[in-house]
């Protein structure tokens, strides 16, 4: 039976922060990714993967508010949003995975699923709602539409104007993950948890789109434990994990037990939106069973020793 | 083995002219369509929904344009418009089925797939693009876009100003079909093809998006006769197919076989863009092995003689 992996990478891989944003960019940047993943292929591994959305997220947002703004459309919830991203993150993923493969002669499927994440309706964080998402407003505007429609909106710290924020609950459920992990085990490589999942709890029964945001990594890892994965990669922008990143004594780590992550993470060698989730997601892995995750940058997945491996002990 | 069915409704019976579009509604509306669907699972079908998107693909069309206006984003081409409405459409009607399936305690999973649908690159309609989407502009505005990005735009025929015209070629290869077969005899619900697909062509052996729209019914009938349905229903908003349609002798057709439909055809009795391409699609599942093709409204589903039977004779 081959590897399966797991693969989580950022939604700024396919859409820069420098670059305008053009449909060419983005098929370009997402030809890129494939391409590293490849390496990972001809090693023989079975691939499941997850995709970050953050800017796309954002642009979707700002989108349906310009749409209300010209046209008097209606702006959407987060789960909707959240579900357009999977969509189009999705499909340039899967022709793009597609095309590297023709190139490269090998023979493999790629199939995306658009994928719901449950979480804990009684999950503690909905009390304290504080992922920035989408859009600046007037203070006005902003409690207005908190009136409308229930979201909650804060005024950012950089006085820039007022933000809707919204909860970022842990996944608890993967939909269908039987499925995918079928797939991925006949050779499928399966694209699925795009941008953390579209966020929904169950109240007596059903299930109701909410406004949160899952973090990608927490979600894929949970993927990765669900479906039994070998290895876990998360890919980011930095060839390994650092300790004391940016500072003199700087080190690159190649190798860390699930113990000195921890004791690292109190330390606070790790920042908060940044690497602290990343390791977070890969002991979370390790601890359920995972035997190793990797955080290192797709550039690197040509050498099978590249990055950061976190390991049990 | 249970029956296999496959089931196209159009984008309006989710986002309906004389809503405003909510959020609320387009959910409201997904339960009443899901509630009716599951008819044919209490009748022990195993079910492929594909979705039509029409208003909702020119809505995304419309927030790409006016989040260029206004936030100075990238609007994006069809493909990966459609690929949005697949993400959102079929993520509410992934949760629609769930939900109505509790609500009636059936035991069916449901899953949503992101669905590539090839089309020929040399389709002749490529030289002859007639479909109009998304907003209206200038004149001056419309050739400045035509200039930069290679896109149709032509002046409406009413007047009302310049629109972006698509071609809208016949589709001949649903992605992933095999899956789709597989998971929907497993008794999986599944959605595909939503809006018809996203548009692919394949050139010197690489997949690439292209501006078009696929007729969702014959995506649909395609994606039936692919894997072997043993009925292909079409959803619309009246009970049966009639002829001479508000006229004095209008008369509802219980059956007709594929001569009859031709000929009904060749006589004009169906509206182009409205009956006249679901006739054509039920006419090209039947001649393509398919036994049965039934048009008919949701709201009928309940009792298995209702709508319009299409037979090969």
């Amino acid at each position: 039976m081959k590897k399966l992996v797991v693969i989580a990478f950022g939604g700024n891989a396919l859409l820069r922060s420098r670059q305008k944003g053009t449909y060419r960019e983005q098929i370009d940047n997402v030809a890129k990714t494939c391409q590293s993943l490849t390496h990972l292929v001809k090693r023989g591994c079975n691939l499941i993967i997850g995709h970050g959305n953050g800017p796309q997220v954002g642009n979707v947002m700002l989108q349906h508010e310009a749409g209300s703004q010209v046209f008097d459309l209606q702006a959407m919830p987060m789960d909707f949003c959240v579900a357009e991203t999977q969509g189009s993150i999705g499909y340039m993923i899967e022709q793009g995975m597609h095309n590297i493969l023709i190139q490269e002669k090998i023979q493999r499927n790629v199939i995306t699923l658009v994928t719901e994440v449950l979480v804990d309706k009684d999950d503690p964080m909905f009390n304290n709602p504080t992922k920035p998402v989408g859009p600046y407003y007037t203070e006005e505007k902003a409690k207005e539409f908190a009136e409308k429609t229930g979201s909650v909106y804060r005024a950012d710290p950089k006085g820039i104007g007022w933000r809707k924020v919204v909860a970022s609950p842990k996944p608890i459920q993967i939909a269908n993950i039987e499925i995918v992990k079928e797939l991925s085990e006949k050779g499928y490589i399966v694209v699925t948890a795009g941008g953390g999942g579209i966020p929904v709890i169950r109240k007596e029964g059903y299930y109701y789109g909410v406004e949160a945001v899952i973090d990608k990594d927490l979600a894929l890892a949970l993927t990765a434990v669900q479906v039994g994965a070998d290895e876990f990669y998360i890919l980011t922008d930095i060839p390994k994990v650092y300790i004391n990143y940016k500072k003199e004594n700087e080190q690159a780590i190649d190798k860390m037990t699930i113990a000195d992550a921890k004791r690292y993470l109190a330390e606070g060698q790790f920042a908060e939106g940044s690497m602290a989730p990343k390791v977070r997601a890969a002991i979370y892995f390790v601890e359920n069973g995972g035997r190793e995750c990797i955080i290192t940058e797709a550039g690197e997945l040509e050498n099978p020793e590249a990055g950061t491996h976190i390991i049990q002990e």
